[in-house]
């Protein structure tokens, strides 16, 4: 890797176009100064945007790459398409030209190149979606795996506390962030043998940077009293759609009994600025960026709607993992954890 | 069973005590008038609330139990417990005294009691719990399983879809429901091997009263283009409270927006009547009234913590489901689709 850390990035994904990335980037560059950035994509369409970003460009280094992978590509596809910025801007991760890529790409596709090219890293089974998610309390909670992973067993299930807990760590710097696992009710016999193995484990693992606090619920997701929520990829995928949807529900909702009458709307008109509050909340350029925890480098994939801004976020959390060295911290707390393992297998603990 | 429908009612169950449920069940007998009760409770509380409503009264037996499960009562404790209001209820619909009961206490007793005294109907592998959940469309949606079942194969998934559409033929008078299984994407190969299974089972069903539509996801659920949407217990569980948790999330920060400063607060007084529409349309009362299907007999849990108009909902439920004999129709639409099971596990279906 060169001296300055370096993100790699796939300019050409996103519906919003090259432009809206590299106001993005841009955006981040001024909140991390040493950062220098490497952008794959069609060199004439970058160079043209980056004309209204001079300092970027005085940041940055063009790769031309010919072909793009599109929005509703079969990952299986994808990967097999010779020089996408895509799969360029993860080689220069592999390579160590970078230390981490964003993408707003097809996300199927950039969890199979990240996972083919960059290998889960040692210690880790399987790695895993995680993503910020806003609460009423001071800090977001972090949430994984959002749908990496279908089906998990109790071994994956503690690695995906463990990487969320070096997550929050350093995106909400906290010492030992709070753990729980997803479950369908907070007493110990509730759920799966999975996510009872997972919890066995976890309790015992006192020396882990984290506190564990056992299991958690859909409807206590958002209330700020956790910081890392752990489960399996389609319960986790089904919650943030979910979330994601009743959010979107209930706005409509709003908007329609707002213009239900004239006193109504007159109220909507007075009431805009706080009405712009919840919006800046629930805004997800707020909390764009989720990060591919789990592999021997940083992959952080961008919403494909998001806006300069949210691509900012995007590039930021990029930057944190980077700067902080993620993988190095998970690497050493799974050292601490795989003794837990192994007394759990002796204990027949069902491990597929 | 006596020649007049009859309910069984839980009186002691639900957070708001005898009165509320006797002014629930009031209510709900106007709506059905030939209907009787077996009244199940603290005789001289349930006396002394039904003074209030001579015409439940005149169409009432009020039949004495001295003990009560308790809200925190573990399953296992709760089944053991000689005649309790909740375990009398259920074994009137069991000996054909009544046709069906409702109850608003510990769900987790409830469902054990049930399934032990009414036993899984023919057809069926496992009963499931229903509920209707609001949409923006013109009908709610019913979704199952929400937390009976932890894990499911993909018999119980068809099964669950076929109970789901019975539910919604009779709750939402449609002629053939369009059903979807909730999946973390909507190509054919997402998602676990039981949910394409299952799905492959209802393609080929089509001589079952309903239209069966593929896959749904989290953030669909309250868009109003499915009437059923079938899954297995944990993910239905998850989904279920995480649009809870998400609508009192937005509807927080809503109260947090108008009351942040004079203006907003101006504002909210204004659209007063904007915000109640929101608030009657989020009203869990308006959609009270889970159900047990799969059983021989018809068992409803009314919430807690319903009024009496929630009470009256969960009632309502109990008589259109008593009237329209949905275990019969439940009966009648799995002796179509068996073959299909048969076929399947001769192509090796996994079945568990």
């Amino acid at each position: 890797m060169s001296s300055q850390p370096r993100i790699a990035i796939d300019a050409m994904g996103g519906d919003e176009g090259v432009r809206v990335m590299m106001a993005g980037v841009a955006l981040a560059r001024r909140r991390h100064d040493g950062l220098r950035f490497l952008l794959f994509g069609d060199e004439t369409r970058i160079k043209a945007a980056l004309d209204h970003h001079p300092n970027l460009r005085a940041a940055s280094e063009v790769v031309h790459s010919d072909s793009v992978v599109d929005g509703s590509e079969k990952p299986s596809t994808a990967i097999r398409k010779k020089g996408s910025s895509m799969s360029m801007a993860i080689a220069a991760v592999k390579s160590g030209d970078a230390g981490a890529a964003v993408s707003a790409g097809n996300t199927g596709a950039l969890m199979a190149m990240a996972k083919l090219a960059l290998r889960t890293m040692p210690g880790i089974d399987r790695p895993a979606l995680a993503a910020m998610l806003p609460t009423l309390g001071d800090n977001d909670v972090v949430m994984l795996d959002l749908g990496a992973n279908t089906e998990c067993d109790a071994r994956n299930l503690v690695q995906f506390a463990v990487m969320g807990a070096a997550y929050a760590r350093i995106a909400c710097d906290l010492e030992r962030p709070r753990v729980r696992l997803l479950n369908i009710g907070t007493e110990e016999l509730k759920g799966t043998d999975e996510i009872r193995d997972a919890a066995a484990i976890l309790r015992a693992a006192d020396a882990l940077p984290l506190s564990f606090e056992g299991f958690t619920e859909g409807d206590k997701i958002g209330r700020g009293d956790v910081d890392v929520i752990a489960c399996d990829g389609f319960s986790g995928n089904v919650a943030l759609k979910t979330a994601e949807g009743t959010a979107r529900f209930v706005t409509d909702l709003l908007r329609k009994a707002f213009t239900s009458s004239l006193r109504s709307k007159i109220g909507f008109l007075i009431s805009k600025p706080a009405m712009h509050l919840l919006k800046h909340h629930l805004d997800p350029n707020n909390h764009n960026g989720a990060v591919f925890l789990g592999l021997n480098g940083v992959v952080v994939k961008s919403h494909g709607s998001a806006n300069d801004k949210g691509v900012a976020n995007a590039v930021h959390v990029a930057a944190r993992l980077l700067e902080e060295d993620i993988t190095r911290r998970i690497a050493a707390d799974m050292a601490g954890v795989a003794a837990l393992f192994n007394v759990a297998s002796k204990q027949e603990l069902p491990v597929k």
